[in-house]
């Protein structure tokens, strides 16, 4: 059987994981894609450091020694920051691979140049994993955007921030502890500060922006404001009036085509749809022409969850390079 | 440039919203598919009833007439019951004919048959708009399958009887009034007896056994219970103790494969993911292993949000089949 030579760049959490699921699934995705994967090099940061074993698999610091494994066909990007990132995957584009990346700050800034790249070499971007984690939110839009258009887009992105806010609701935390917690749990970065100034949740909404309408607002003209200044006493102020807080990224088009996007907490009470959305959930929901208001639910962050997305987007990639057709 | 010729089976609001978006995004279709689409015949029941004009087209009350058409590739169903639909779909695939349903009766049924058939044809069967409405459950769900496996799956299936029970609490309207109005907006068939006795639901929690399971359980064994019972009293009741009534359909796998459903009301309160779903909509939740719960809500009934996902089938199906690949 024909085999698929992949490489994973970066092995933290997401990396980890989709190395797991790859291997786990591996005869599953034999069956069902008639092509046998094997994950034959992994790029890290630091060689020193401890990593779970990966018998047979080149481990290199090195992105040429990647670039030249003959017959490479798939790069999963999951490295953090625009910079090495955005060059590693335009020369693995340049190479003929595909690439299936989970930086949203790279791809935020770089979607645009990255596909036409891709387009023009005639492989593909898969980017499910840069957006609301698990939530398959960019095959949606895709399919959806076959018919219908959308109007507005509004949704909690940062499953860090819905994580804070739900912990010092439930358990009366201070921001610092479920802070704290967060990060133990791994949902949040060493260095917090994308997920609490509502960074994290502004570069998504970019994304999901630039695949519903075509293109992005000015990025100085969108006011951004994180949880970072919430306290304990608000959260209890808003709990003792049935409120919650819930961090909301939102962008609209109005009928001249301008877009206004604003990031930010807001209260909700229990009939708002996300009300109900707690812990390290991430929700988005399309207004559209034809269909009404569709909401996706789903975990925004963590290993595995991510991971899925993303051999689900090789899934995708090879089923159609492959020339059949994705059924069940 | 090449047309798809196509024909609708049943006039009535779902075929008809098949016409209108057909018609309204025909140029949209042409660019991203490079393929024309023309509805040339529709199907009727009864020649003598009023219905909306359709310039151009073949209205026949006889099947043979849209068999007969040469060259037709793609059939639209959106009638009720299992026959005639199914024996028709069989002879449109045996012609040659992509199918794209609405039919949850027929499909719930007949959904490994007709797959069957198709795929020993080279031909597709799209049945997104049978479960669920305007929400994208199959397409997720498959998707997902590349993946993940499925241990559970729980929603709000019909729309009509979310949309009762949300009128009685709200508006205080007794059983029958709530009903009327669902049926006046066009929610609730004239004979409402699927809907409000659980068996809507029922077929469309079997037509997502099959595909998540591969496999339904024995429906003799399946307790189905509707909204039929409940009165306004029991309504008010729960409302004063701060919970809402949702009609719930669930299947579980145990460890051993076997499968565990039913059908029926259920109280809930302000923390779980069913209070919040309100009016016509639909709300469905998969728990997988990887990604963990997954929950997609929108309209569940309704001309636009059910035409609009048999057109995305059609886009998709024409995508594939043309060899390129649905992107934007």
């Amino acid at each position: 059987m024909a085999k698929i030579k992949a490489a994973i760049l970066g092995f933290g959490t997401v990396g980890q994981g989709i190395y797991h699921i790859v291997n786990e699934k591996r005869e599953d995705l034999k069956k069902s894609l008639g092509l046998d994967i094997e994950i034959c090099a992994i790029l890290i940061n630091n060689l020193a450091k401890e990593r779970p074993e990966t018998p047979g698999v080149l481990v290199t610091d090195d992105f040429e020694d990647i670039e030249n494994i003959p017959g490479l066909q798939v790069v999963f990007e999951a490295i953090v920051n625009e910079e090495p990132a955005y060059s590693y995957l335009c020369r693995a584009i340049d190479k003929g691979c595909h690439v299936i990346t989970a930086n949203k700050v790279m791809f935020s800034k770089y979607s645009i140049p990255l596909q036409e790249r891709a387009k023009s070499r005639g492989v593909f971007v898969g980017y499910e994993a840069t957006t609301a984690g698990g939530v398959p939110i960019i095959k949606t839009l895709k399919n959806l955007l076959q018919v219908n258009s959308v109007k507005k887009i509004q949704g909690i992105l940062n499953g860090t921030s819905n994580y804070i806010l739900t912990q010092m609701r439930l358990e009366e935390s201070p921001f610092e502890d479920a802070l704290k917690e967060a990060q133990l749990l791994g949902y949040a970065e060493a260095d917090p500060y994308n997920d609490i100034s509502g960074q994290d949740a502004f570069r998504k909404l970019m994304i999901l922006s630039a695949l519903a309408f075509g293109k992005q607002p000015d990025w100085n003209e969108v006011r951004v404001v994180g949880i970072d200044e919430i306290t304990l006493e608000d959260v209890r102020k808003a709990k003792d009036t049935g409120l919650r807080y819930r961090h909301v990224a939102e962008i609209e088009q109005d009928e001249n085509g301008e877009l206004y996007a604003s990031v930010g907490p807001q209260l909700v009470g229990p009939d708002h749809p996300l009300y109900a959305i707690e812990g390290v959930n991430n929700a988005v929901s399309l207004d559209t022409n034809y269909i009404g208001t569709l909401t996706l639910v789903g975990p925004g962050a963590g290993m595995y969850p991510t991971a899925s997305v993303m051999v689900e987007d090789y899934a995708e990639i090879i089923g159609k390079r492959a020339g059949f057709f994705i059924t069940i």
